[in-house]
């Protein structure tokens, strides 16, 4: 079943009805994103230069060609082969799900699909932080879920290890491709990760570790 | 007083006998290295579109200019003024070191002086691994190496946290700058941590969590 749910921002929303359980009742809706654009930005030494933090955001929520692209560059496939990342993941675990957390509901991206699912209807972008005030002024509350399931070895040191690694790499490309495009953010491990994870409605493999808020800056 | 140790590498040496202990016998040796080039390197989205992982190194050491540009990407000062940096810190707390482990020893990286500085006269590559034979074929291994005591709240968890993530956000930018550069590199979790810890001298407060092993690619 196909539904035109966000067709007036060019996007197209398919139902996932053949991946849900069957007695789940409401319907997830995927949206699919714009291809990325996988060329061009400033060249990397540049965007080094400018990259920094900042905790005050614009109202104003990121088009879809941006949000593509941002996506793409943080935990894209760059190798479509192999199903390889843009950035790494210990023994190729692919272990981080990357959460959005917007005004309009919890989505995953599908680096695959390059799609995001819709998980929760809810705004939870205040609950991805321990008390800070400017959490929830950004438009997008990037939350870095990694399953110890898809571990070789999950023990409770290769968790942390692996899971915090492997989200933090991710926050790195966030973070030039915000310096490259003029956006702001701030990486943060002051994340509720227990209360957040029960929010999310995790399974007890999954945790979270660090988090990213991410915007336009403030004029 | 100044020596000229690597002058035929273009390199200014300079002893450190200032900042020494006075009791110290042996003497530190700073080597200044060339300005980095901050401008250029590939479009952020096609260094992202080139990064991955490579464990065959070609048998040549790192030019010092590239030496230079490399550590000033992964982790050099990119706002003079504040001294901050081209990787995020938890809290600012400028936790981590860079050390580098190369042929002729284990070097320090300081982003203020854009300088190394030898710690070790030995060659401890291969021990920089839980076993991977590679490791001790690139010519460098960067060590990062996490201060609990620059951290503003040191419990255990956030030592690990801020530790873990402090420096893969440092290993993503190497991961870049190699992609950039058509370098081989390596971000590596697999390290004995507290033996290496010994190794290298370090203060009970420093703990070791990533590793990663930068070269030219084997040919």
């Amino acid at each position: 079943m196909i539904t035109r749910r966000e067709a007036n921002m060019g996007l197209i929303a398919v139902a996932l009805a053949a991946s849900m359980p069957r007695f789940a009742v409401a319907q997830a809706t995927m949206v699919v994103l714009p291809p990325p654009k996988t060329t061009g930005g400033k060249p990397l030494m540049e965007a080094l230069r400018a990259r920094h933090s900042t905790r005050e955001f614009a109202d104003r929520k990121l088009e879809p060609q941006l949000l593509s692209n941002l996506l793409w560059a943080a935990w894209g496939i760059n190798r479509p082969q192999s199903g390889l990342r843009t950035a790494p993941s210990s023994g190729e675990s692919m272990d981080i799900g990357v959460y959005l957390t917007m005004a309009d509901g919890v989505w995953i991206y599908d680096p695959k699909a390059h799609a995001i699912a819709q998980l929760i209807p809810d705004d939870v972008r205040g609950e991805t932080t321990t008390g800070q005030a400017y959490v929830k002024t950004a438009p997008l509350n990037l939350v870095y879920v990694s399953d110890a399931a898809r571990m070789r070895n999950p023990s409770p040191t290769n968790r942390a290890l692996n899971g915090i690694a492997d989200s933090a790499v991710i926050g790195q490309n966030v973070y030039l491709f915000c310096a490259s495009e003029g956006l702001a953010c701030v990486l943060r491990a002051s994340v509720p990760g227990a209360q957040l994870a029960q929010r999310l409605q995790l399974k007890p493999t999954q945790a979270i570790y660090l988090a990213q808020s991410v915007g336009y800056p403030k004029t």
